[in-house]
């Protein structure tokens, strides 16, 4: 992400956190090293906590993905981990008088998204989780692979939580202007298999590389410039949800106030159970989290 | 260098070959993954030796980062392993038909920019190694924070090996129009200790994350598109200069064509006597190289 | 189109054709006073059809705007003169050897993007209109600013002529996931209105400046990127139809060989009536001038 | 410059205003028609002077370029409309509480930017001119286009009035590290006729199409990224010196607090000569009219 929006000159001032000290001053000073020959300049910070007072937008990509790595392991085998570290950052955002938006990152990120709210006391909307925003785009480019299209071209949404529960809303997805429902008839399309292809996205990445890096770090820089420029565009991240008293990944309106608006689809019954399962799964595990915390 | 191609739309066609199959097959499944959310297209390629035929730009970065991870080691730790992979390598491009510009990364790389010339038969012009634009960035770096002014606005070159042998010319670096010999005594900086700096900058950085990225990758990306938009720019790279009988960094003119002119710098006789050093060192090592590998 | 192009470096080489040569020798020199200040470079070429040759796009804007204005005048207007010119015109790009793909703004569109396709002989599929790119984004300005979202995030087309006979095909446009004909009856919506809005769009911009640029350069310029990137999006550009037997805006996939498929909508029965009606007009006219000219 | 800035994102707000209201709405609605096809967001007002209480940096480009289209007309042909324009519009910004920095393009730039500094009653480092930052980038491209090198690579000044007054500083332009004062003796570079080359440039764009735009256009906004983004990058602007008692176009190190610093550059008699001269016109000039104005 880093080194998405250095290069770009997304941001004009740029803090970077890091508990590996040495990791953050030898990433910072690269960056630096960049600057002359970078279009754009940036001015980075390290390990300043209240340098965030005025910030405008906080990412969190606190982790330890070697957690993972583990034939049984999946995103919660980071909670543990991420549980605890997220209690302590959470806590000195909060002491350092931020009062921005925050995007997350850390997995897994519905039940982190809620914990960071949580200890912050921050509005619910100005804090997101990146969600099936990544997972969405997996669904398109797997579904764009197949049809010769641009993935940019495919519509629709992945929901629910950004783990095994989520799914492919195929209802809501169109490609040239058609539900994908009914393309899939014509040209003889297996959902369920691009539904897999999109679910074992990361984990194909993360087989091959022992870490994801690109996909959420150009979804998570989408969201931030989002929020940044106050475009309102509707992104499937995850977001408090009422209904489902948890935070998981539904399309919402995003904008300089976070989430401004929440879209409402029109999903089948066996869609809505899907969410429900999704939404009970995170549920749980955020509550099981804080009992443990006790 | 990829990921700063892909984000920014530099090239319509990226070609990926790396011999860790899993792991470049996760990179470019990952950029897949971010097309939905970029806002420019790329296609990528992957190990396809085929797709260089009609290439504008090669770039190598074919390395073996850990075994610099040794505290006597310096970038020639690297030069039995390289050597040999790129030999096998620059056969490969050469068998392909490819006949644009090669960018060379890999270190020891004034040595190995001499062999992929060598085993390609390409023009000496046509073959660039990256060199100490890297070491000017970061000597512009230190001068800049030292004097409170933009590294854009340092002029100057590191020249001779990338590696230990180069040094900083202080000759030709400028600031606020003033020759930095002149700034130094008037504003009281040490000249040797920046010199010190600079050159140990991919080393601070390699001791904190064990590689070096953004700078290196910024500095052959710039270079990429110098010569894709034969924008002419003078860049102290690594060029074949006849009078050194060798590969090493001095500013050449850079446009589509390769190396178009190289410029002849007012050098001061420790300047000079420091740049034979450098030449000297460097056809050393690649004539050893040549002799080991008989 | 030309600054956009030069200011973000999308092409290396770019030639300004015009037969007001002061004219374009001073943008000519006028982008080249940008360039100091400028990341990117661009090579920059005036008046040499010869340069064609190899060219991958070629972008026609010949035009003259001040035949609109005149309260009575519409794009029509500006027939005679374009009909002649572009003849002119396509003859030197054929005679030139340019092989590549020709995106039409001049206007009418639909008919001068039929007629260069006729004198320069090259696949229908290679030359394309803008066509209603530029009236899709204005009804998703129109809808976006009415329901507080991104007009990225309004999804539908305008479809037939690039003039007074196009209309917004309201079944295909969808806002948060739904059918805006759903939306428009829960939010009292007038979709007559929106349609005149974005109808009238290009008027109302050209009433307060006498010429429009922004949004037809912007719309131009992504699908000349489109092109070159092989991204293979779906546009709704002005493509030649079988079964209209005319050049009409109707989505398509683009990519570098041009039109390389179409897409196939799901229209009303009204809407496919308007449609035809667009067709006849479009066809009428072109044969007119085709017999006028004889 | 709004193109640019809208094309690119560089801003997230940006307010328009213009007494013409039908060209300032004309135009932000032919950017809205943009939108759905650019990839960054922009938030567009217009004509609301309270819009620029916070904003961070305001550009000046009230004018009336007709008024130089006069074989006789210079830039002060100008004068007598901007000088009235800019009292009254620096006043509405004085009392729109703004507390930015203010870019000045409006000519004569220099006495402008100094009635700018008067009436609002900023500090003098937070009012700047483009001045010589665009003569500088003509006569690189003149010195660049002699001597087949990127105008990036040329460095040196234009210095003193952005007018007849102004001089190409050859004692600090250098070219392949070397001071082209040498180069043009081994060269044979007739530097009388570049300069007058660089200074004519504005001519003869002005010439070709009666105003000039994309040079100045790219001056200015490369001033406003630099404020924007702190990166104390030193260029040469119209800045107010001490010992010339005057805004006129001298090296300074710019950052987000305006002018940071002041270059001290190694003049030759002559060169001095020159810029006492040009400051005393631009002197002259503005005290002209503040009298005629009483």
């Amino acid at each position: 992400m880093a080194h998405y929006i250095v290069a770009n000159g997304f941001a004009d001032d740029l803090v970077l956190i890091d508990k590996n000290e040495g990791k953050v001053k030898a990433d910072a000073l690269d960056f630096e090293d960049a600057m002359a020959n970078l279009p754009f300049h940036t001015n980075i910070t390290v390990n300043d906590y209240s340098a965030l007072a005025d910030a405008d937008v906080l990412v969190s990509a606190v982790g330890n993905i070697k957690l993972q790595d583990n034939p049984n392991a999946d995103r919660f085998a980071e909670l543990p981990f991420t549980f605890a570290a997220v209690q302590e950052v959470a806590q000195k955002v909060k002491e350092s008088g931020f009062h921005g938006k925050i995007v997350v990152i850390t997995n897994p990120v519905d039940v982190i998204t809620s914990l960071y709210q949580k200890v912050t006391g921050l509005p619910k909307g100005h804090v997101i989780g990146t969600g099936t925003l990544l997972d969405s785009a997996r669904m398109k480019r797997a579904v764009a692979a197949r049809l010769h299209v641009d993935p940019r071209s495919v519509a629709g949404y992945n929901l629910g939580e950004h783990g095994n529960s989520q799914f492919t809303a195929w209802s809501t997805v169109r490609v040239f202007d058609q539900p994908i429902t009914q393309l899939a008839k014509a040209k003889g399309l297996d959902l369920d298999e691009l539904d897999h292809e999109a679910k074992m996205g990361g984990w194909t990445v993360f087989q091959g590389k022992k870490y994801t890096s690109y996909g959420v770090a150009t979804a998570a820089v989408r969201l931030v410039n989002v929020i940044l420029s106050n475009s309102l565009t509707e992104l499937p991240v995850s977001n408090f949800r009422e209904e489902y008293g948890v935070y998981l990944s539904y399309p919402a309106i995003v904008g300089r106030d976070g989430v401004v608006a929440q879209s409402q689809l029109d999903l089948t019954e066996e869609e809505l159970q899907k969410l429900q399962t999704s939404a009970n799964f995170i549920k749980e595990k955020f509550q099981e989290s804080l009992n443990a915390d006790k």
